[in-house]
């Protein structure tokens, strides 16, 4: 739970109408809405979600001044998290998105079932699930485009923004060698690329400040919830080693989950990184179609990863590389969280969290 | 639910696993879970929150074409959902948000408190909550920036984002008569500006198309609810009229809430727009201090408002206006849904929802 909620919270005035004795009625009346209801849930057979807490909060951010009388907030990160009735206490996990896309990654899969978020929850986890900063609901910092606007700044100081295209997105995440053309078996809902396609937003990853303000938000976002294993996808693939490195201490970041990032940085890093990142149990996973895809960028970034594990294992470490066709899940693109065997690739990484990070 | 789930959903291989059984023992055990767990919920005593369905879609949206192979989606409205599990049915509440905020506006208040949409669905109404298009999860079309960017078009073609200051706000939102200094008796959790100010992010809307594609998106979405109560804040305070207006049929859309609307556009419409909006229950809610502000802003609207709903009165419509200092609710802010007694407020709107639109 977000420590900052702590000492801020006043008792609500009407708390008693939602008391547990309100639930506990409603819940022996269970039989008769699900008779009525089960029609409504689309998902599949009726099954009720009980959380024992819900919302949204930012971590971060910093005051910036445009002029006199004239403040904004920038650099906040939003974080919209769910957190389960469970007997058993599980770490959170915190779930980041990747390029061009927010955190609508893990909610529904574009074909209507359920997503990674709800489906973590439903297995014991508090789920935590970030925009970037400078993408959807965390805002970015528009000054420098108002800047220019007035003529205070030559145009080539605008940054870029990666609004991606359908035909890239076909290329980057693997669904098949060409635009409209699948690889045979491949596994995203192929009636759902047009859905896929709306949770595409403009990328303003360029307009950031280095080091990407990200990484520190994820850090003090795992501090706050006094443990938490982060995941990151593709672009932010390696954020979780990111924060990992930006922390103080890294002692609340408790699993490294790198799905598919661009690259694990192996040669990059210095021995002192290594020896930091070693102490976190990490696991790398990547889909299928990495030798068919002809950009050859999977394949380096597989290779990459490889080596990046093998060393952290050389130093004592716990690192796992999953190459999803050699445990037997076939067809994967790199949208494996929102792929028709979502529930599967997610199994693997909860029960790697359970023997490598809780039981640790 | 969402129509567009309807036949595109694959029955879940897992969903044994939840199956209601599960749910019924997990409940069997609530006592005791609640028992450990009760100082983690920060929001006030423990009150579990049971959930018929929740998730997030898009609705509309187009793909145009920025060159040969190079297509991107643009226009799209993102949606997140949940429905209760309750007795006796209610309508969907859709709550959109004002400038230069997102969805966020009614999720958890700055102060931790539970925000409407949780409220409502508590009390049994399932809420959608978009992002308008162009803001938040939603994306925005970023081509004119890149054209721009590459010299195509001149740096006047850039339109304005308005990323909106502390200083405005305070002013906007009616916090007090000058920045930092508070109007006796306001009821805007003064401890939480800071996460309001993070709540901010920049507002595209001069960068869409004329007329705004959120009116259309939010017309379909009660369509695809089958009906529903449209309800906006500050700039989207008039689009469920907006919304009425650019639908074929307005069956759907069953009530109009209007939340300090910036007008009511009395002088403007035409005697068939008010016969049409005449058709829909609609209420209209204003703050306190509307006097007070110097800038005269709401005061105007609040007298344009009046107007609307006496126009549409006239026509045997159905329009309230409630300024909130005249039924004993005092110091509400331009922020209503976050202030100190948004649950009286939200009180308000739910009882004007019962009587005047569900058991019209």
């Amino acid at each position: 739970m977000p420590k900052s909620h702590a000492g801020r919270a006043t008792p609500r005035p009407r708390a008693t109408l939602f008391s547990s004795l309100a639930v506990a009625a409603a819940l022996c009346l269970l039989p008769l809405a699900a008779g009525a209801q089960a029609r409504d849930r689309e998902h599949g057979p009726w099954e009720p979600l009980l959380l024992r807490d819900q919302g949204s909060f930012f971590v971060g951010g910093e005051t910036v001044s445009r002029g006199p009388g004239d403040d904004v907030t920038v650099g906040q990160m939003y974080v919209q998290y769910q957190v389960p009735v469970s007997l058993r206490r599980r770490l959170p996990v915190v779930m980041l998105h990747g390029c061009c896309l927010t955190g609508k990654t893990y909610e529904d899969t574009p074909d209507g079932r359920m997503g990674w978020a709800e489906y973590f929850v439903r297995r014991g986890h508090p789920v935590y699930v970030p925009d970037q900063v400078g993408r959807g609901r965390s805002g970015f910092d528009a000054t420098v485009h108002e800047q220019v606007r007035a003529g205070q700044r030559p145009v080539s100081d605008l940054p870029r923004i990666n609004q991606a295209s359908h035909q890239r997105a076909w290329q980057i995440f693997r669904f098949g060698p060409e635009y409209g053309q699948q690889f045979p078996g491949q596994q995203f809902p192929e009636e759902a690329f047009d859905e896929l396609f709306q949770q595409m937003v403009p990328d303003l990853i360029a307009w950031l400040p280095a080091p990407n303000p990200t990484w520190a938000r994820l850090a003090s976002l795992a501090e706050r919830l006094e443990g938490a294993v982060l995941m990151g996808h593709s672009q932010s693939g390696f954020f979780p080693q990111r924060a990992a490195l930006s922390a103080g201490a890294t002692d609340d970041i408790r699993g490294l989950v790198s799905l598919e990032p661009g690259s694990c940085a192996a040669a990059a890093l210095t021995p002192e990184e290594y020896v930091k990142l070693a102490a976190i149990p990490t696991i790398i996973m990547f889909g299928d179609f990495v030798e068919e895809d002809t950009s050859g960028i999977w394949a380096n970034a597989l290779r990459d990863c490889r080596q990046y594990a093998d060393a952290i294992n050389a130093r004592g470490g716990d690192a796992t590389v999953v190459f999803l066709p050699d445990i037997g899940l076939r067809g994967n693109t790199h949208m494996f969280m929102q792929d028709r065997n979502s529930d599967e690739v997610a199994d693997v990484l909860l029960r790697w969290i359970r023997d490598h990070v809780e039981r640790r």
